[in-house]
């Protein structure tokens, strides 16, 4: 049974299964539908004048969005969570929507998932903030609205340690394999930029405060939401330059990989190779080549060349080669 | 004979092949052109008082808009299908236009060619929907109109797969051919992009409703393709971060290549060149050398050689060069 | 004689001399001044009414813009054409200023160059459209305004096809040269782009049709020569990515350039530099190396070069590197 | 004991310890709040109608905002400084928060941390301005807040300094070691931006001057602090620009180094390679080899191959790779 | 004495060195004050009633504003000039502040800087264009400005010179000094550029034309001068442009070249080590070489090893790397 209904009473919260009776009673009632069928949707739809184009956007991908209807309130939110992916370090975000509507004296949220989120103020209500309820659907709504996106800073919190873990790595790499967890980091940040950009410019739309539905008395609570959206976005532009940075130092790391064992070969040949000329020129056939008779001649040449090879060394170290 | 007309009339719908009795007949009526001629255009157009400028615009590459007229809103579209191109894996974007024109109990499509979508609808139609027609030529129009963006998708899933293809490859490639393919993909998803922008803000226009012969009840539906055109155009934007990014990595892993390569020739020159000065000082013709003369000098030569390139590669291998 | 003057009577076209009486007649009067000294463009102006700073704007290199005015609308545009440049492909963008001067039944055209397009449509009414004129001073500035917006699809084919040379040079192209074209390309581009971009705005004010001596049934002509340039910018937009991505195959063909070159040496010093090293070893002169006096060990020593040199190749081979 | 009050009374400057009193006294009061604990803050707020929202952004980390209330004006701004980090140059950026709430005849400033800039301009109050208070609270909020923007003077003068630093160490680099410092530059600087715009758009707003609470003489002053911040913004922009370059530069300092090394190594092989080729040649053991029977041969093969040797420094000179 | 005062009459010119009386003489007075000291500007600014904030933003370095107060129109505008720098080619930007205040029947022009631009039309004033004044302080303050704003094609056709010089030094360049002047040149285009978008701006709202203070009438030749900095903005953004393409040639010269060397390296290697290898072979001391006692074995194994050479060079010359 995936529908529920709470009816905040002067008495206390009644639980009602029956739809038609929930939306009857008096007083505040949350009706939740949570990991719900298509069928689910419908019914609640119909009891409380949702439209059929309405649950389509719950049912479907669609972008955060607050509509202003003749008899409720719409705003379309999105969750998002992390979940492993192909990669090493960094992980693929997942969203998923939930449908709040603000009657005059009535909450549905609707979903086809379990949203976390709702359940957890949904709890609340159950057992204990009686008072939740009793401040009207619109603060209900607010504390569903927070909650899902204090669920934000979780997914950023994560996000920033598999960026810390790639930091970590870049150091000693040798591979392009980093690339991918980097370009995955950035794929992810781009996805939450993506959702918390609509997020934001909805709930501001409940902060600015001239719809029905919304109390004046809350707007000051969506302002305070709208203050944390605002900071989401800001710490996801924050970790993408970290992510920037990160990529930067990996991709010029490998060049200056390129650098090093260029100057490994440049060392050993530019002293090998013309100590292996000079044994060369020894090693010619000509008859008349005096030094080869002079009786220490080869001490002599293996002397110069050591001396040759240690200016070389010298040299190399002072250029900061070796 | 590409001119047809549907008229809904209480009791069903007729067809009419003449244009004036179709206009002046009562009911709603759709007179369809696909494929047509400039001089078919152009009767239809007189018929229904379209400017000669709006079927100029529908004959040539205009893009996507909504005009207000008088007496009929002229809505101009464009759908996009994928053609082989020159490179292996991408396709090009080939774009058609389709004017939609909606009055009071009228709708006109008119298109230089066969536009699948606008047929899709037009079949409906003809078979079985009937109250499509009852409900007005908007809510026609939004049938069509949806008809069109959904055609987005398909396209741009295709591109998907292609960028996927264009990944595979990319790990093991070793020229710069896949270059043309993704700047193919990067083209292609410009082109789309260039569509969908304008088709997005005309449809806004419908949605946001301040329109003649657009009833308030259609304006939902409208409402509803805007929020897939939205999403197409962030589907877009993913796709060409998508592209970026696999670009990214087979630039980076041509320079990885190049390292590769010069990690190979320094290995083998660092370990062989000491060795061949070793074995020329060897060669040399000094008369007085008495290391040749020694009678296991020619073993130990060989073995401290050895010890040589045993020490050198077991550092490289240390060093993550080999 | 450079200023000229048509008047619109309805028996016919007549010309006339002089400004006065042209400016006097009943009837539409277009007068044009063609490759204009700045005295005829003053004697022109003190006659309609047009402001110095008006005069100085078409005589000088001022960005296009409409400027309404009491007694006349100040219509400043540029035309575009180009010219041999220093690189080898591309050539040079060089712009001209007209300005078009609509009152309540006369036109005015002043340029300090011959501007084709003007004359185009001058020619036009000369001959044989004698209803240009009849239409109002408006519908033939829309018609000069045209043709000058049309002039633009010349240039952009022009630049296309240089795209495109510079695009075939690519492929076996082994200097900077190409460098310079591909800039020159660019800068074209973005001096395209600099006119069209005010254009757009110009021409957008004319559209949107709140300018008086611009008739209500004017304006959709206006609004479709506005569709013509919003085009010729995103045209523009579409060479210029055209021309970045020809930029960065070119950068990178040299990087992968400089790869086949290392490749080259790698597998040539890697190949020899080993079996240098076993000729060596034979050619040492100690006196007792067994191996020197064995009968066939010269044909076994080249034979085992001749093999470790074909595994060697096989190697290569399997990986790509030949 | 962190919360303090002043009351300017005609006479002179009270302190207060007690809220009420203060509060309630004739003439302007301010109360401040320095290092305050969240039971603090509280007890302020409700003397003063201060909401726990707005409680809760002076706690937390939000960006620079005005909020306009029935019975105050809340302005919540940033200082920032600099502490130790983790590179060598550069230092890490760390913001605190300020709340200044101006009343009718009343101002409150509070925050958790000691705020030197709030404190110097308490200072000023209590020992000699008192015509600080005299012109009522906004515009003892514009010093505070005047207090406040000057501070980021001194951070973005010490960045500079970092970045003077950096550019000195980058000419003799031979590691990736600076590219820490640049990142943590150019994060800082991204901090300090992402403060001073909000700061920028909410002190706009005050210099806008339609708010209650700020008298029409106050608002010249605001608009003062407003160009101050503008110029901020801007020499904040100019920074990033100067480490950009300065990256660019070390960037490429690398791929030069590389190039250094080449020509190095390719100058020595060049040279030496074709000698050692002909000392081989005088190695073979061929019978009949005329040359080495002649007199001579030695001494010319050897000013030969010096003469070659020669001619190649030379020709690489001219090349400019010696 | 730096403040001077001309009064014009109709009669003539008044030149008055006291502030009172000039202000308080009959017809339009202008007073410049030049290279002021804080002093002078407090008294000209107490006499005309310009406050001191005002006064600060003459004597600091505030970006360019229009201020529209009620006795008078305060104009902010900054000169720019080229002093040498620290680089080869390119010079640093300087600039100094004026102040432009317009009252009904006075202008007062302050600066704490000697501005030619003002001096020039002081001394057009002073000699012969009596009518200059004549026409109100608004059209005199349009002068100024014009003059102002002129001034910024020579800074900017400097600036166009240093570009060129350093485009021809780029062709041989081996160092990365360049970059330094290259980065200069940038930095210049974007100090101006910070400059001209304010002022922009700022004449925007004078071109615009509801200020008080300033007649209808001038207002066209304010639109003029807004289209002269517009153009400006233009030439900067151009010349960006221009720099941007010099820095992309040089660097990628720089990588051009390293591939050179490359390409030097290899054809040498790839030549030499495998005829180094040959002989190495009849160098060997085998007791059994056949091919040694061959009478012209010598000579064929030279003329074998010239063919390979040749054959190989002209391999290379085919591939372009000769």
């Amino acid at each position: 049974m995936t529908v529920q209904s709470h009816v905040f009473q002067p008495e206390g919260v009644d639980e009602h299964d029956d739809l038609a009776t929930a939306k009857a009673a008096r007083g505040t009632t949350w009706t939740r539908v949570s990991d719900g069928t298509a069928a689910e949707l419908e019914a609640v739809g119909e009891t409380f004048g949702i439209h059929d184009l309405e649950l389509e956007d719950v049912r479907n991908d669609v972008r955060p969005k607050v509509e202003q209807f003749e008899d409720h309130l719409f705003v379309l939110l999105k969750t998002a969570t992390l979940r492993e992916g192909d990669t090493t370090f960094a992980e693929e975000v997942k969203t998923r929507t939930v449908g709040v509507f603000v009657g005059p004296d009535w909450l549905v949220t609707l979903s086809t998932h379990t949203i976390p989120a709702v359940g957890l103020v949904w709890d609340a209500v159950t057992r204990e903030e009686r008072r939740l309820l009793a401040r009207g659907p619109d603060f209900a709504a607010y504390r569903i609205i927070d909650a899902i996106v204090d669920g934000y800073f979780d997914v950023l919190d994560e996000i920033e340690s598999d960026i810390e873990a790639v930091e970590e790595e870049i150091v000693g790499a040798t591979g392009l394999d980093l690339l991918d967890d980097i370009n995955e980091l950035r794929r992810d940040l781009l996805s939450v930029r993506r959702v918390l950009w609509p997020t934001r410019d909805a709930i501001g739309v409940l902060a600015r405060g001239d719809l029905d539905f919304v109390d004046e008395a809350t707007e000051k609570y969506y302002r305070d939401v709208y203050d944390h959206v605002v900071q989401l976005v800001e710490l996801n532009e924050t970790y993408r330059d970290l992510v920037t940075g990160a990529r930067d130092i990996y991709l010029n790391s490998l060049s200056m990989s390129t650098n090093e064992v260029m100057k490994t070969l440049t060392v050993v040949a530019t002293i090998v190779l013309p100590l292996t000329f000079v044994v060369g020129v020894y090693g010619m056939n000509f008859e008349r080549m005096p030094e080869l008779a002079w009786p220490y001649a080869y001490h002599a040449v293996m002397l110069g060349m050591g001396g040759i090879a240690g200016v070389m060394v010298l040299y190399f170290r002072r250029e900061g080669w070796l």
